[in-house]
């Protein structure tokens, strides 16, 4: 089995799809993109080891790879539209290839983004990544940028269930089946907020994705956006099986934490019915450049940590 | 230093490019694509331990990372403009970063790519991964498939200096240092022949990049075009250092492959004139399915292997 091969079994499954002149195959693929917009790109990798164990289910590591990308697009209001992957592997096991990409492409055909190309090679650790491309009508993606003092800050969904599913993991010995399906889709089937997104670019004035915690994230807000915020601890909607703390600093909740103008607030309680996903307000934008932490009426010293960098603990050679 | 401080010191020195509405920096980047074009997107990664050994030169890697990416997009036809960096860093070794940035984005530079975005983790194994977006006018791409009866094959620039450039360091132990300049250029600075792709794709039925062997991408296009081919190796231009099998199956060349209309051959000279550079008439597009070899007038053998696979030898499990 060659590379041309395992492209052909795995990743040629879905393309059925207008924009794509070439898909896989040539040196390149050929898009048509959409008159009068701007593109969106991001990348996301995940190495074994590092986001994921040896032994985590393949479908989930396909489909998260393919969300966390989208939950970047949703966060700046995009509709996503093209993927390429590379992939590193260290064996040709099969039966991984055929549930990564099952997961990966499931997810995919949810949003509607065609895999257009890629790259596949040998390495000692696996390692998979995805860059996709979207789409946002001229000048109206949402920046980290935008928070203005007296906006409200929302965020989606409820955050945490990563976070205790990773804890539930990790005290059984990586069982994996052991999680229940909660805990599952929790770790490997985040949300992607990709239709909310799209409506929240017209009325909020920043928004990001939570993915190394709900704190950091606010921060990154304040800081683009040169304001400050108080965080409403008790409006969090969090998981039961971890602590305030540990919901407000745990990753990969892949939710959107947005700001929008006062008088845009009761639009948020529409979209919420529409989507059927809870949005709460948890707290507002100051002019402090200060994110203050409130249980009640008291403030609340911030955790040592407020999220997650892969680079933190290496050391300077 | 986390990893907002690598990406803020090595890959934000360029950026002065009006089609990037945002760069590095939010969940993802934006830019505006030219009107009347479509756009073109591939990617191609780089292993340690694969693709180049621990002690290659950082700014050779880098440099070889971006002008792969550009071959591909050179062999459509089309005009690069943005890209996306993908880096797993087993350790944060800042001289090395030093050195792979400047080589990356010296090459970007030079064929004018900004790049937008990306992602940094950390992993057991050294992987850097480009994803490349160019744009071609609508219905301009040159594909593989396009070849017809008679047409005339050409190569540029001349074949096997990077194989043969490879044979000396494996006998020479990998001592990067008693590489000559020309060797170094050979292996880490291919030509990516961008410019020439843009005239070409006004002329050529068909083209590809010669990443994996001559003959191996000849045996492509024939294969996508339906078609045959013969080839006349005393007229394929290759280096002195290495026999004409082993140019034509040595990889890494990043010289473009194409296929010409008869009324067309005299143009080539023209652009030959043009980029300074050698296009060499070495065979003819066939209606019989097959490539065969020529010497003067004797038919060759065809050698064991016609190039590069990366999971040839992987043994399935």
């Amino acid at each position: 089995m060659n590379e041309k091969d395992i492209i052909r079994k795995y990743f040629t499954k879905q393309l059925n799809d207008q924009s794509v002149i070439e898909g896989i195959g040539d040196d390149a693929a050929i898009v048509k993109a959409s008159s009068g917009h701007e593109l969106v790109i991001t990348t996301d990798m995940m190495v074994e080891g590092r986001h994921f164990t040896r032994y985590a289910p393949a479908f989930g590591v396909g489909y998260k790879l393919m969300a966390s990308n989208l939950s970047d697009l949703a966060a700046m209001g995009a509709s996503p539209r093209w993927a390429t992957l590379n992939i590193t592997l260290s064996t040709l096991n099969q039966s991984w290839l055929e549930e990564f990409s099952n997961g990966l492409l499931t997810c995919a055909k949810k949003h509607n983004v065609t895999l257009i190309g890629g790259d596949t090679t040998r390495g000692n650790q696996l390692n998979v990544a995805i860059q996709l491309i979207g789409e946002v009508p001229k000048g109206k993606a949402m920046l980290r940028s935008g928070a203005k003092a007296d906006d409200r800050v929302f965020v989606s969904g409820a955050i945490g269930n990563a976070a205790a599913a990773l804890d539930f993991l990790r005290n059984h010995d990586f069982s994996y089946n052991e999680l229940t399906e909660k805990q599952f889709s929790a770790l490997y089937m985040p949300p992607s907020r990709v239709e909310l997104g799209m409506e929240l670019r017209e009325i909020a004035n920043a928004c990001i994705d939570i993915s190394d915690g709900l704190l950091n994230e606010l921060e990154i807000i304040c800081d683009a956006s040169k304001a400050g915020a108080l965080l409403q601890l008790d409006c969090v909607p969090h998981s039961q099986n971890v602590n305030i703390m540990s919901a407000i600093t745990g990753g990969e909740d892949y939710e959107l934490l947005f700001t929008v103008p006062e008088d845009s607030v009761n639009h948020i309680d529409l979209l919420s019915a529409k989507y059927y996903c809870e949005l709460s307000e948890i707290g507002r934008i100051t002019n402090t450049m200060q994110v203050e932490l409130y249980q009640g009426n008291q403030i609340m010293p911030h955790p040592k940590s407020s999220g997650y960098d892969h680079f933190n603990k290496i050391v300077d050679e």
